[in-house]
């Protein structure tokens, strides 16, 4: 794999799990923020965790978004969905002829109603990040990936974690990337038009979340096992 | 449960499994078809799969979709989702104050594509049964589960089974429907706008059995144990 990995808006939720879980695999990471500053920051927070169970980590650097584009060999999308027209056309030379993963989910938590989908014009945020960097290589992967459970190092993610695309270069990293998590499989969806059911089974696992009060994950069964990953 | 069950298009390909199902847990079945001749055809059918295997199990008659939802206790719609709109409207007054379960899933087979979602105006095929239903109680469910699973009576079928709706009463009875089905475990999705998210959940299933040629189901992880159903 060609490292590091890129997180653009990786201070939110998602970001600094996947850096730790990235990090500790040994892959070097790139925290992305609108401000360097703040992306230096989460990579301290990141360092200084992965210091504590994983001594032998590799290298995490916190930089702004177009630095992180730049000297990324492969970028991973984890701004908000919302953010993500305000990031993405800015970073479309820096990451032109690069995999980018795309791993927004369209939702909004509605007063007294819980998590509900928006609607997203190219039918998915997977969709709309491919049409804002039309020189670059997305799949999408990572939707029902539990930020909460990334975090807590010392527990596996097991659950299988959809990986959809149109370009297979890009799935195939997208692949690696999810076997960089121990108890993650990656399952092949189909073409990046099915990353909207991925993205939209989130919004169902959000739903479930409340009422529940955990952190569902998804696993799916019958799979042929010579076939997992 | 009070019973029989009503299912209604249930000649087609969910129908018969469930019917194999639910008879064989001893709840007497109703199979409606546009046609009382097709829907006698179908229930004789499933009688004579099931005398080899479950000499015990209750009856299963068939009848047209009318006398099958005045005579029913509890309905569910297995019609495929384009034939709703021409099914549920004339039901609406046998169904009123019944349970009816919505299993409809809004897909289509696009050519070179694979299996592609159907824009339903309601938001998904249980809140346009609901809108169609407005005197019943309309819970959705079963989207998950594969119809070539159901009627493979030597296995269970192992999985999570999402159950949404508004009304607490028709959840609880479709979640009492899923515990018929052997190794199936009902999960609370949530409202029933969230029957969107299961329905296209099935989507990305069919999806990625047409990659793995399989017939994959669902199981959520992290669950608390004593939730389960």
């Amino acid at each position: 794999m060609e490292t590091p990995v890129a997180l653009l808006g990786g201070t939110g939720k998602l970001g600094p799990g996947l850096a730790m879980r990235f990090a500790r695999a040994g892959v070097p990471v790139l925290i992305g923020s609108r401000e360097a500053e703040k992306g230096r920051a989460a990579a301290a927070d990141v360092t200084a965790k992965l210091q504590a169970v994983a001594p032998g980590a590799a290298a995490v650097e916190g930089t702004d978004n177009l630095d992180a584009a730049q000297r990324g060999r492969i970028a991973v999308i984890t701004v908000p969905f919302e953010g993500q027209p305000g990031l993405l056309p800015g970073l479309a030379e820096a990451l032109a002829g690069k995999v980018v993963v795309s791993t927004g989910v369209p939702v909004r938590f509605a007063e007294g109603v819980g998590p509900v989908h928006a609607d997203v014009a190219e039918g998915s945020v997977a969709e709309q990040a491919a049409a804002m960097l039309p020189g670059s290589r997305v799949a999408a992967a990572f939707h029902s990936v539990s930020s909460a459970e990334l975090k807590r190092l010392s527990r596996d993610v097991e659950g299988h974690v959809v990986v959809t695309g149109d370009d297979a270069q890009a799935k195939q990293v997208a692949f690696e990337l999810v076997h960089l998590l121990p108890g993650s499989r990656p399952v092949d969806g189909g073409r990046l038009h099915c990353a909207r059911y991925s993205e939209l089974l989130t919004v169902l696992l959000l739903s479930v979340n409340g009422i529940y009060k955990t952190h569902a994950g998804v696993m799916l069964t019958n799979l042929p096992p010579e076939s997992e990953g």
